[in-house]
């Protein structure tokens, strides 16, 4: 490829172009539970675009963003994903948050915060799927 | 009232009664939204239970506890309540959450963060939400 | 119409035929909050089949079956519709228990013990439906 | 059964009382997945009138109705079940629709769409449940 | 502990502070499905205070009290969590049901009944629910 | 900007970088109800990053794609939407089919067919909306 890249616009539209997959495969495997391309692998028969959004804008545009330090991306994510039974969700960003460090027990706190506005159902599946990873990891 | 008390426990027992509803009357108070009282009155005709349980447990056995540091607990409040679609109780958070200190900017990006999860919709109506507090505010 | 109906199946089958509508419009007024007639006209242009159906799967078909006695019907109903958000539908039940003689401090202890469930959000929201129902009432 | 039908009303009550139970049976054996009277002994110690709802109302009065062509119905029908997240049916409904003609390929851009509402993990759950159906089906 | 106790309020103090865990595990076992200290003894490395919370508030202040009988307050549970398809708890309650002597045909209807509100896929998750309760108490 | 352009791969990633705003922006607009511009202006101070998003994956990377045709996407916003209860969202995809040439009547018949699954007060909520759409067009 040859271009004669004179603008400096230019040059990070080239780098914004080609890092969505990028910078949203880097923050998925931040969380060390799965390689992007063994997503993109899993389901590109099925739905080939499915990891493709997944990627780029869950992860690239969305979870990457620096606004928010990566500690409280997580536990936010952790409180949402509790507060609406994603159980499969839940337990991928468990296994994440516990690998980058934050506490079970914070974890736990979390759960039961959550629980006061989304129920004591939403708070139980959601500490059941905390025992469950943590049964995993032992 | 007389009572020799020679043990700790029932003094810690004594304590922890009389005060689950003035902690929970302290951390509603926190928000500076509404006092206590003035729940209590809103709702004494209609479930005169009502608003013990939100100050007891909601106020004082869950959100008062320090596990989590107070500006965490807002704003996982505010991912919770984001991703259920709760706006009465959104909009009350977000007030609270700014007259504690906390950047309408970062109650911004919680709600695009939790929209991944719980879709447009709840992301839009979430910022609409925090739209009227400020102008409410102004 | 002439009809020679020597079948006692036959003639439960015109009763049947000509009584989910009827069945669901005695159904319906029992709540004395709408005529069925009202209901069709609102929405005969917008949507034909909608009052229909309502009128005769909801209230017909459902709502009218004596299997639960009327109360017991009229009391999980409200704790569904808490349950779930329902404001709207949950308002004109509140109303149709009212009149049907529910005491209203029944209905506040329903929605207290349906909120350890759902949460204090539908707790609340649910406690507040109430209110503005009992004021309408004034 | 001896009757004079002298009428056309009556002759079309007769069709149509008989029918909802029929209409819903076809319809639902339409999906290829399971047969009515399969599903009705399925439950009748359970719950007696359970399947009799779902085939005469569900399929009968609601599914078979003529005014959105059938690929429509289908395609509407799993949208609704992927914001829900309603997995078992969605199953349900990936199955018929496959063996109805509709690609998978449409199912899965149904899905990615819907994800854009009701979330990315709403989307995730329902790309799985396609991927499981496909594989059950090879 | 050596205490002059001559006040009544004191006295209730007493036995109101030791009791919400007492009432709460009591409560939790007339459901004779799980004994508190076995719940207590499944979460206290991973969560401390979940059981508690359940303990204390849900099966303490809540589901004991007396505004409501007893069979009452269980269809209505069994209603709240049909409505919102937390199948789990569901089960749970169901099995607490059967033990009350509430028969397994009202607990259909009450189903049917929400199924009106919440779709026909919560009707059927949550008759399937009973289908397999009944078949473990065989 | 001067850039020597010689691959087809640059040239095409330039349209795709410049355009992800571009082709949300000309989508949301086809609903004719709302320009990209006043949206963007709308909330750039309470969320400078929200309408961008809006604009740039749910209108752009997402309602775009041609992979099924415009009539059936927005049918199926509809069914989402309506089984959600996103009622504000609805009724900008009303306005936004019924400018696209969809009749009304096909959107009740959605509702209703949705309505099965979601049950019958999202089936009323979105009907109302659907007149409430219909008289402001008057």
């Amino acid at each position: 490829m040859i271009t004669d890249v004179t603008s400096p616009r230019l040059a990070s539209k080239q780098k914004t172009e080609k890092s969505r997959l990028e910078i949203g495969s880097n923050q998925l495997e931040k969380l060390q539970v799965i390689e992007a391309k063994a997503l993109q692998d899993a389901y590109k028969d099925v739905s080939p675009n499915f990891a493709k959004h997944v990627i780029e804008y869950a992860f690239g545009d969305i979870l990457s963003r620096p606004a928010l330090d990566y500690q409280t991306r997580e536990m936010i994510t952790i409180a949402a994903l509790t507060a609406m039974g994603a159980t499969n969700q839940l337990k991928l960003h468990m296994q994440g948050a516990l690998n980058l460090g934050i506490h079970s027990r914070e974890i736990a706190d979390i759960i039961i915060l959550v629980g006061a506005y989304s129920g004591f159902p939403s708070m139980a599946n959601a500490t059941n799927a905390l025992k469950e990873v943590l049964n995993e990891r032992k």
